[in-house]
């Protein structure tokens, strides 16, 4: 595997790892500061910037704190030079959901930038299927 | 503006207008044969493949011919020397719903692979914010 496909998927790990445990600060420390995020909520516009990045997240740790999962299932990785894209499928739901509809995921889809060596997420769409 | 960004904005543009006017071999033209595409409805594992993209158009077709809009508001290219990403926001319902909802868009997000010196659409992820 590339170099820059191994480091891709340690960020986007790394992430979700984070996301789980509800850590801020390494949710949020491989990403650009002119991030876009379409997240599963509103704004219709997306989130635009750190500092909205950085806002949407403590309301999901408490939910997650409940009981929650959020694993990912399966990564893709379309590794360039100095851009790349990804797509990931996660388990993401408390055990009732997880149980009521095992199939369910969470699609992830990122790109990324490679700034002074190091991979970052400039872009990330949250979205679950509309049954 | 770079080539390569000129080259994926009249990519995705072509393919838009070819939604709307419902032409499946113009949708489906710039894309690889391995597409994963990640859509508003199931499957929940993404709709894989030339096959299987090609046959979710032609019910949106009749959706879209009782005079819906399907329409790019916003695009955004980040482009690489051979892999790239993209993300646009589309005005896209019926009249009724435009008027109802005017600043809902459908988010849609694109990874690309250069082949053969031609920009080809290997990644979407379409979905609306879940208010």
């Amino acid at each position: 595997m590339p170099d820059d496909e191994v480091q891709i998927r340690a960020v986007i790990t790394r992430w979700a790892d984070a996301v789980h445990r509800g850590d801020l600060e390494a949710v949020v420390a491989d990403h650009t500061d002119d991030l876009v995020m379409f997240d599963v909520p509103p704004p219709h516009e997306g989130v635009r910037g750190t500092a909205a990045y950085r806002a949407i997240w403590p309301p999901f740790f408490e939910w997650l704190a409940q009981g929650a999962t959020f694993e990912i299932d399966t990564l893709d990785v379309t590794p360039g030079a100095y851009v790349s894209y990804a797509h990931a499928l996660l388990r993401c739901g408390t055990p009732e959901e997880l149980a009521a509809r095992p199939t369910l995921r969470l699609r992830v889809s990122f790109g990324l930038r490679k700034e002074r060596g190091r991979w970052l997420v400039a872009h990330e769409h949250h979205s679950f299927p509309h049954d």
